[in-house]
């Protein structure tokens, strides 16, 4: 194998045949899967070539290293030429490249973490650059490193919001180690982009969102190569909108339509027109040593609050967050512009080295989060549970990267009174139920909250945070010892006719009820389900064993809640305990929480009715 | 009460007046509400008087004409402003105003379509504006209407990506009838903006989309007349950056922090500083007639499959686009650019006058439907399952909205095979299950899909519809009645010892297991479960009752799916007939589809595992 090294002295020539190796690799791998998008990978064959070979600083041998450079392919589906590099770099070898989209082979297609090089799932397009600017936040803002985050970009992709939220936020952050390299090839899935090779109102866009900006040919290896110099020298990010031509290098489908993502139909014919097979092998430039740094770190006392006392567990969640932070310095916290909402601002106020601020945000508030995990932070990042929707597709991703990656949701369910139903997660529960080894967690008071918040810090994966806006009596000591996956049984008796199923505000009315079913002669029991995945399958069974019926009551649609939860152990576990389920089930309106609850049917005196017709 | 009328001689002292009777109402509402957002109402009521007064063309008794002008507050929070507008405009009396925020009032604490004058909720920053993309869309394109829609819009919420998508397409689509006014008032809820008061940021991305740009002092009742009276005259979509004072008109909350969200402390002596209360009334200009219009309407016949044919239900749902376009010439079409995958493109092919390319911007994709369906238009928009998933608080939205939005999902689950997880909806149904009112759909043959897709026409709300990549055989014969919430049972027999439930694709593989198991001279019962959400419970029960366990089959994760789905209707009817929940549970990678099916456990194989391990 030929060998190339990475010095200034490269010629034009052995750039292009690196290059034309890369489209090669890209049309060969294609073949070989049946499926692909070589056209796409073609496009920017030289400018990942003269990246490789002279720009990018990486030592494959140590991916997790924090002194390496970051290359992430926000336009995911160029996964061929993504590989090709790794062949080229030696990191992988041809036998395995024509592996592309085989099962049980890591080079999927799209990227994956899977692969060891590869930082962060991208294939839903317009997420790469967000989770760029959350890796570069953290080596820019908490490491202080001297790294590039290198982004390619699609055209096509820069008609998503989250990338301008991207620019936007990374703008303002004066991120000056942030390059994103915009593959302007001109042609979508369906046919032609909006601009095309117009790139003038997309770079005013940038230079508007104080981006340093180039715009080039993209097959100029020599204009390539300068532009990567001066977005290096950049005291600002720096994006280069570099035009090519997609299918670059073969006749048969360069700037054609109808192009995208499959082989081409002769790839023999276009390997010959590429120059044939190679398999030059560059030395990739190794980063300089990460410095070293630290972080400020406030003394907080764990918080705990007196049985009774009234207390919103978002309260306690941003008290909680703010202790954390002191006992972890990994620990970070962003805010959708919320955070004197979710009380995230008590964790700034501790922190606010480690407090970032992504304002109404927040596909770039959890993009960001994404990326910091990557560099071995533990960010927790809070809005109102409702607006997370807005980046559920990030989240999503996030789990196809097996991501570090905290979720707090306030101002859920109905309870949170006279803003309205705009303003009222619903189906949170639902939505981060279906997520990949997601955990979610729902705790009914302020205790509970601090011990769970701290659970999530430990816990490594996806975990989302449901809290209410309304203070709640606290029921538990300070102190007391809540598991991801366990739940709490508060009331219980040989006699119990009925189990009751609440957390969060509604455990307290199902307390409520007990109380006043008791006061008729009903016993009950009540289970607070504080962990809705995993759920605690075993005492909801024996429950299902001991009790004639189970009530679930939850501040949550009826699809996808804690009454389906339920419903799902009973039914696997053949139970035929009959279940009533109490969830919101109408659109709810602007009011007092109170009448709200009733009006919805999950208050207490639901719960006696639906009790009593059940007995 | 006093009367001002419309003409150009109001004098500056009269627009002042109006709108210190629109701050003056804010702080009464919130007032009497205990809460709300009168500041962020003070600094647009300049803004809004002038409007109402000098521009705005609508026939309050006429909410539903054509011809009227559409005004969307993109800031929804400025609801008490809004509401004052009413008042002003003798819509609703100061009774009415002051019941803001009450239990079972119209008047919410953000805006929503229970009052007539209202197109849509909002309260989710960043969506008023696309939504108003597609009602100028609508307007312009479909019927030439000579309307102007106003979008009232926060500067907070310019953080949000999904502005920014409609900017893009508004200056695409070239919408002269679309006129954002920015209230910039340089305050969001926990601290200052971005930006604060230097619009020269966004206003330079604003003209790099092609829009008429303006920025001015939001509190000069002469320049926002003269800004208006531009925007309306302008040949592209017009934006005005007014910059104003958050509280205006009350020195204890102008232009001060943590004023946010919440009634001014001392009322009272805000009225008076304001000048007192007034009863002002406009009379609001009413809009000259709507023209006619007429749309293409190409013979598109009903397609039909045969028997055993292969076709996949995304080409159906094409198909079936396309003849219900020429049944319904209400029927439009929108797509995320990948119409040559969810085969959309066959609508556009055929009605291209209604067909929308909204790019790869799935918020403005969903968005621009809801828009259209304001103006009784039947929006169809479609994109790949996963990435409807960065809608999802769009979609939420719409429902509040009560909004008649019908979306397709193509590429769902594992068995998409070689393009990987990042391309896979697995998580589409949990999601569209949790929106209220919504119907899920998941066909399972072509002939059945083309049903399905006109009931989808015909129903009024929220419905969605999950198609296969992979062709499936035809099992039903052409024009054979579905209907939503119906189920299909296949095959039955007194005997039956299990129930195999699936959809589409999974449902495949219930009848390739019956057969099997059935030489193996096990009798299984399959129901196909098209209809997710209205689910068929009767079906379901008797086949709990008849049968010995049953078996749920989906390409989807096992939360908030179809498992769950029977799982609900089984607890809740108290039976006690064990369920097997066969779903996708690991995280899936690259491979044909029949190998990924097998991997997650859900082909025939592991059905027929599952129900010999039953019995």
């Amino acid at each position: 194998m030929e060998q190339v090294t990475t010095d200034q002295a490269l010629s034009r020539e052995q750039l292009h045949e690196l290059a034309q190796q890369l489209r090669v690799d890209s049309v060969r791998a294609a073949a070989a899967a049946g499926s692909g998008h070589p056209t796409s990978s073609m496009s920017a064959a030289d400018l990942m070539a003269v990246l490789l070979a002279k720009h990018l600083r990486y030592d494959f041998s140590t991916p997790d290293s924090p002194a390496n450079d970051h290359l992430v392919f926000s336009k995911g589906h160029a996964s061929p030429l993504l590989y090709g590099m790794y062949k080229m770099a030696g990191a992988i070898d041809d036998e395995e490249l024509l592996t592309f989209r085989e099962f049980g082979s890591r080079l999927q297609g799209h990227p994956t973490p899977e692969i060891p090089w590869v930082d962060v799932a991208t294939g839903s397009l317009g997420q790469g650059l967000p989770i760029s600017v959350g890796i570069a936040l953290a080596g820019k803002r908490l490491e202080h490193a001297g790294l590039h985050v290198w982004v390619l970009c699609g055209d096509s992709e820069l008609a998503e919001g989250s990338m301008w939220e991207a620019f936007e936020q990374a703008g303002h952050s004066g991120l000056d180690n942030l390059i994103a390299i915009v593959d302007v090839n001109r042609l979508g899935q369906r046919g032609p982009t909006m601009h095309e090779w117009d790139t003038s109102s997309l770079a005013a866009r940038a230079a508007a969102c104080d981006w340093d900006v180039q715009e080039i040919d993209g097959h100029d290896l020599e204009a390539i190569d300068a532009a990567y110099a001066q977005a290096v020298d950049a005291d600002r990010p720096a994006v280069i909108f570099a035009r090519t031509k997609k299918g670059s290098g073969v006749a048969a489908v360069e700037d054609q339509p109808d192009q995208h993502g499959k082989p081409l139909e002769d790839p023999e014919a276009a390997v010959e027109e590429l120059g044939g097979e190679r398999s030059l092998r560059v030395e990739v430039a190794k980063p300089p040593e990460a410095p070293s740094y630290e972080v400020s770190r406030a003394e907080v006392e764990r918080p705990s609050y007196e049985l009774g006392e009234k207390v919103a567990t978002r309260g306690a969640y941003g008290d909680a967050l703010a202790w954390i932070g002191s006992l972890d310095e990994r620990v970070v916290a962003l805010d959708g512009e919320v955070g004197n909402s979710t009380y995230a601002e008590r964790f700034a106020a501790k922190h606010p080295d480690r407090f970032f601020e992504m304002y109404i945000a927040e596909q770039q508030m959890v993009a960001a989060a994404v990326g910091m995990q990557t560099r071995g932070w533990k960010p927790f990042a809070s809005s109102f549970g409702a607006f997370l929707s807005r980046a559920y597709d990030f989240i999503r991703m996030a789990a196809i990267s097996d991501a570090d990656l905290k979720l707090c949701g306030s101002h859920v369910g109905v309870s949170i009174g006279p803003d309205g139903p705009s303003q009222m997660a619903l189906e949170d529960i639902a939505a981060f139920r279906a997520v990949l080894d997601s955990v979610v967690l729902y705790p009914s008071d302020a205790n509970q909250a601090v011990e769970l918040v701290d659970a999530m810090r430990l816990h490594r994966g996806f975990s989302y945070m449901r809290t209410t806006r309304e203070k709640t009596p606290v029921i538990y000591e300070p102190g007391e010892a809540f598991e991801i996956g366990g739940s709490r049984t508060l009331r219980s008796g040989e006699e119990d006719a009925v189990t009751l199923i609440g957390a969060g505000i509604t455990l307290h009315e199902c307390l409520t009820a007990a109380d006043e079913l008791a006061s008729k002669g009903i016993t009950t029991r009540v289970i607070d389900l504080y962990s809705v995945k995993p759920v605690d399958a075993a005492t909801l069974i024996a429950a299902a064993d001991e009790t004639d019926a189970l009530v679930t009551v939850e501040d949550h649609w009826a699809e996808g809640g804690i009454g389906e939860t339920v419903a799902g152990v009973l039914a696997r576990a053949g139970s035929g305990t009959p279940l009533v389920s109490l969830a919101v089930s109408e659109r709810p309106g602007s009011g007092p929480p109170e009448a709200l609850l009733a009006a919805a049917g999950i208050d207490a005196a639901h719960i006696v009715a639906a009790v009593e017709e059940t007995v």
